[in-house]
C-alpha cells in the first residue's frame, strides 16, 4: 500500500480527521479484504465492512442507502430503504460476481443462524459492487464462498489496507489505478467514516482539492475507461435514525462530486450508510424500544464529515493504489502521485 | 393443474379477458417453469417471464417497479428504475435462492453474449422471490444453474402452467397453498397481463370479489404462516415508458389489496411492470429513437386491467395450487374450492 | 348528516372500531370544518386536521406521506418526507384553493408564532385538496383567511361532521356525492383513525364490501365525473416512526383500493399519516432526544387497522352526504343508501 | 448588475458555454424578474422561468425534479414527478410567499385558459422558494398578483439579469449577497442551461474553482447566515424523457456541490429540470404520440454541462450581487469579488 493522500502532506476539509483516518475510527466497525489474483486474468476480489464483530443479523444497525446513479446491481436494498436496517455484513465486489458473493455470504450467515428460514424468517444480504472487468476475468465471477469466507475472516478493526485490495483489485478511478480508500472525520456529535469502492470517472474530470489535475494529466496514451462506478459505505456512531442516516448519505454523494466527476451514464453510484450508535435485536423483548435520535438541527456537523471523508477516501483510493495488469494484457498505471503533488505545489 | 378460478364458473371485475387469460395474452411474452422437488424436503423452483423469445439483452423492454412492501430481496430493481430497460428474463424463486438464481441466469446470459465485460458492459438480472421455508429446505438453495437453464427451456407463449408449479411450488397463501397465478385484461389500447408467485396472507383476512371467505374458512388447525410475500409482473402491449409503466405497476398493488390481505410486515411485496410495445437496443444505432407513447390521459383502461388482471391471478394461484408435503412433515392444504364456491353461491 | 355506514347496520373488516368510528379516537386529534356555500355556484369549503390542540408548531409530531397517484397539488410533502415531521395543522380543501388555503393557514400560524422569520426559520404549511370543479365555481378560490380561521376555530375532538361538509361540500365519488368521511379501528398497540376527502371513482366501479353496487346502480343518467382524488389523513397513538408511518400510509391506499376505484389517471390519490405518540419539540433543550418507537415486527394490527378505517371512511363520505346543487344546475344526488342497502341484503 | 464570474477573466469546467452563458441559451426559454423593495424592510421579489413563450399549460414541457434537500416548501412536485410534465412558468420567491405567489400565478393562468376547472381539469403551479427573512419582512409575504403579473410581463429571451433581483433580492449565499445566477454549457446533443436561486452556504466553506476562498475570507463580522437553500431550474432543448429528466436533474446537485457547501440541514435545495425538445398537447388529438428520445448512453454530455452550468450560476449569484439593507438594519455585504480574484491568483 503506497502512502495515503494525507501522509503525502496533503489535505481536504476543515474538520479533524480521526485517528486512523478510516471508517474504523468508528468504534466496532471491522473491514476485511480478500483479494483475489490468479494468473494472467484473474484480477479482482472481495471487501467487507461490518457494522460490529458481533452477530448483525442477531443485533442489526439502523441504515439507509441513497442513489445517485442506479446503473448497479447492489443487492438488498429494499428491504434496507423499507425497514432501516442492515443486518449483514457489507461486501463490495466485481458486478457479475455480486449475486455469486451474495450466496456466499449467506453460506456464513445460515451456518451461524441455524434459526433462519427454520423458525424465523429470511435474511437480506447487502452487496455492493463496481465493475472491474477492464483487467479482470469478469465474466468468470471469481468471488465466491471462499472469497467471501477470507474476507470475513480478514475483517478487523484498526488500520485500513488501501489501494488494490479486496473488492478494489480491479478497480479503475479517473482512469488509473482506482480501489479501496477511506477517511474519517470527527465532529462533536461522533464520528463518521467513509470507504469507498472507487472505479468511476475520466482523467480530464479529476479534481484534487478542486485543482483540475486530470486535465493537466492528459490522456497520455490511457486506454478510455469502459463505465464505472463508485460504492460509498458511510458509517457513524452518531445516533441517527433510517431518515437522517439517508440524508446522510445523500452528503457523500456531494464529496463524490467535489472531486470532479459528474456520475456518468454508466457510473452506478450507491451510498449505503448505517449508525452504530444502538443495536437492533432480532428477536425483540418487547413491543416497543427506547431510541436515541439526534434533533436535524444538529445534523450539519455529520454532513459535512460525510462530504469531507468521501472526498479524502477518493483520493486514497486514487493514492494507495498500485499498478495493475491483467486480462489481455490491460494495465492500469497507478497514480502519478509525486507528479500531481508537483502540480498541486505549483498552483496548478 | 386444477382448474382456474373461471373455468370455475368465478369471475371478477367488468373487463374482458384475453384468449388465454394469462400473461401470455401480450403478444411475445413467454412463461417457464422448472419445479424443484426431491426427497422429503425439497419443495420449491423457478420461474421464468420473458418479455420475448429473443435476446432481451439485445433487445431490451421499458420497464418499472413499484414496491409496495420492501421486505424482500428481489434483484436488479435499481437499475430497473433508473434507466427504465428489463435486459433479462424476470425469474422468480425462493428467497434464499435468488442470489444464486440471479448468478445461474448470468451463466446462460454471458454464453448468448459474449461481448459482456469484454466489449460491453455488464448486465442486470433481475429475480423476485418469495420464502417458501414452511414447505422446503429454503436454506439447501436448491434452484442453481440447471433448474433455472430447465426454466427457460421450457418457456413458451400459450397456456401457463398455474398453482403448484415452478417459483410457485413451495408457496403459501392465504394458509393454503398458493403458487403461481396469471390472468389478462383487454383494453382499447391494447392487453395487460399479470403473473403472480403469491406467499401470502393470514386466512382470516382472504377475500373473493369482496367477499370474506377467509373467515368463513376459520384456522381448522392450519398452522399460522410465516412472513410472506407477494411477486408481481404486469406485462402489456401497450406503448408506456418507465415513468408510465411505475404508474401501472402501483395499479397492480391495488389489485392485489383487493383480495383482503393489508400487506403484512414481514410480506416483500414487489410489482414489475414492462412493455413489449418496443424494444430499446443494446447497442443503438443513432444518437436518440422514437418512441411511441400513449398519452396519460389514455391510461385508465391499461389501469382498471392491472387491476383486476392482479387480483384473478391471485385466486388462480389458490385455485390451480394442489395439497404439497414438504420440510418436516408440513402440510400445506390446497384451496377447499368447492366449500367456497358454495360460500360464494349462498351469498356468503 | 346522514346516518354513518356503520349506523345502517353495516360493517367492514374484522377488527373493533374505536367509541366515535372516527379520526378523532386518536387522543388529541381534533377536526374543524368550514363549509362555504354562496350563491348558485360557490359549494366548497375546508376542512382541518389538528393532530393535538396546542401550538404544532412549537410541538411537531412525526409524519410521512405516500403518493399513489401524484395527479394532485398538495403542499408540504417534500419537507414532510425530509423532517419526518407536521408542523401545522393538515388542511382539506378544493384544489385551485389550495395554495390560498396555504398562504392563509400561514396568516393563522404566523400570528401564534412571532418568532418564526424573525428569530426562528419558516414554517411548512401541509395542504391537501381535491377538485370539486364539478359543482363549485373552483376558479373562484373561495377559501381563504376567514375560512381557514372558521375551520381552525371549529376544531375540536369528539363527534366528526361527515359528508358534504367542510372540504367535502364540493366533493363527488363514484358518481355520487361524496365529502368527508372518517372511521377507526382499534388494536392492541393503539387506535389507528383515518379522514378522507373522497372524491374520485366512476360509479361502476363501487363496490362495497366487495359486492360491486356500481353495476348495479347503473349509470341512470348521472354525468361522467372529472378527474377526481382522494386525501387520506391517517392518524395514530401508537409510537410510530417516520419511516414506520410511510409503511402505514400505503396500508391506506390498499383501504382506498377495497372500494373498487383503480385510481384513475387524473385522481390525485395521497395519504398523510402522523403519530401523536410524541411531540417534537421545534426548541430542543438537548442535542438529541429519545424516541419510543414500535418494533417493526408488531405493525400488523396497525396495517390492518388503516385498511379497514379507510375502506370505511370511504363509504361514510358516502352514506353521509346530501344532495348538493351548484355551479350551472350541476347536481351531483346523495348515495341511494337504502337501494343500495337492499342489493347488498339480496347478496348482490 | 455587477459583472459576471466570466466577466472576470474567470471560467470553471471544460465545456464551451451558450452564447449569453445562461439559461436563455436554451432556444426558446424566457426569463422575467420582479423586485420587490419597499420602505426599510420588504427586499424580496420573484424570478419566472418560461419553457417557452407560449401557453404552457396549453403546451406542456417534459419535466422532471430532484430534491436534495427536502427542508422547503417548493409546489407542484408530486404531479411533475407522476406525470412529467411541466405546465406553468416556474417562480422562484420568498418562502413564505411561495403559496401566495402560485395563487397569483393561478390568476393569469386561469385569465389565460378559461377552460380550466370549467371543460378541463385543473392547472398544477410549479413555485419554487428561498427564506429571505435575514434581509426581509418575510413575514409580511409581498409577492403576490401584482408582482408575478409583472415578472411574467418581463420574461424574455436573451440576457438574463442576474444578483439581487426578481427572486435573488433577498438572497444571501455563503454569508455575502447572494441571488439569481445562471450560465450555460453547449454540448453535441444541445444545450443546457441553468438559473439558480441561491441562499445558501456559510463563509467558511465556499469554495470557487476548489479554492477554499471562503476559508480565506474569514467571518469578519458577519452575521451567522439562518438556514438557507438553493432552487436549481435545469433546461434543456436535448430530447429527454422525464425519468432522463430526472437522471440530468441529479447532476446539478453535483454542480452544488462543487462550490463547498455541505447542504446544510435547514437548506431546501430542490432541482427542476425540463425538456424544450418537444411540448405535450395538453388536447391531444390521438391516443399515443412520438416522442423522441436521447439513449441513456449519449447523456453524459448533458450531465457535465449540468454540472458545470450550475457551479458557474452559483459563482454568478455572487458575483453580480450588490450589497442590500433591509429588514432591522440588516446588511448582506456584496461579495468581495477584486479580494477573491486576488486569491484566486496568487494561487490561494
Amino acid at each position: 500500500m503506497r502512502p495515503t493522500f494525507r501522509e503525502r502532506g496533503l489535505s481536504c476539509g476543515r474538520l479533524p480527521v480521526g485517528a486512523l483516518n478510516a471508517i474504523t475510527d468508528v468504534p466496532g466497525v471491522q473491514v476485511g479484504h480478500c483479494s483475489v489474483i490468479k494468473g494472467d486474468s484473474v484480477r479482482t476480489g472481495v471487501t467487507a465492512v461490518l457494522p460490529h464483530g458481533g452477530n448483525v443479523y442477531r443485533e442489526k444497525v439502523a441504515g439507509a442507502a441513497f442513489v445517485l446513479n442506479g446503473f448497479g446491481k447492489s443487492l438488498g436494498l429494499a428491504q434496507l430503504e423499507e425497514l432501516g436496517t442492515i443486518e449483514t455484513p457489507v461486501l463490495l465486489t466485481s458486478t457479475l460476481s455480486a449475486a455469486r458473493a451474495a450466496d456466499a455470504l449467506m453460506d456464513v450467515i445460515l451456518e451461524q443462524n441455524p434459526d433462519i428460514c427454520i423458525t424465523t424468517g429470511t435474511v437480506n444480504p447487502v452487496v455492493g459492487e463496481c465493475n472491474d472487468m477492464y483487467l479482470n476475468d469478469a465474466r468468470g465471477r471469481h468471488v465466491g464462498s471462499v472469497e467471501v469466507r477470507a474476507a470475513l475472516a480478514d475483517a478487523k478493526g484498526g488500520p485500513v489496507l488501501q489501494g488494490s485490495v479486496g473488492g478494489g483489485v480491479g478497480m479503475t478511478c479517473y482512469g488509473f489505478k482506482g480501489g479501496i480508500g477511506t477517511s474519517s472525520r470527527v465532529v462533536s456529535a461522533g464520528t463518521v467514516g467513509v470507504l469507498v469502492q472507487a472505479n468511476f470517472g475520466l482523467t480530464e474530470d479529476l479534481q484534487i482539492c478542486g485543482v483540475p489535475v486530470g486535465q493537466m494529466l492528459g490522456k497520455a496514451g490511457r486506454p478510455e475507461p469502459p463505465p464505472g462506478s463508485c460504492m460509498m459505505i458511510v458509517a457513524t456512531d452518531i445516533p441517527l435514525d433510517a431518515r437522517q442516516l439517508g440524508r446522510l448519505a445523500r452528503r457523500a454523494a456531494m464529496g463524490l462530486a467535489r472531486t470532479g466527476t459528474f456520475a456518468s451514464n454508466g457510473s452506478g453510484d450507491f451510498v449505503i450508510a448505517f449508525s452504530t450508535a444502538q443495536t437492533i435485536p432480532h428477536y425483540a423483548d418487547s413491543r416497543t424500544r427506547m431510541v436515541e435520535v439526534l434533533h436535524d438541527g444538529e445534523m450539519n456537523g455529520a454532513f459535512l464529515a460525510a462530504v469531507e471523508a468521501t472526498e479524502e477516501a477518493v483520493y486514497n483510493a486514487l493514492f494507495c493504489s498500485t499498478t495493475v495488469r491483467g486480462r489481455d494484457g490491460h494495465v492500469r498505471e497507478e497514480f502519478p502521485v509525486e507528479q500531481v503533488i508537483a502540480k498541486l505545489h505549483s498552483g496548478a
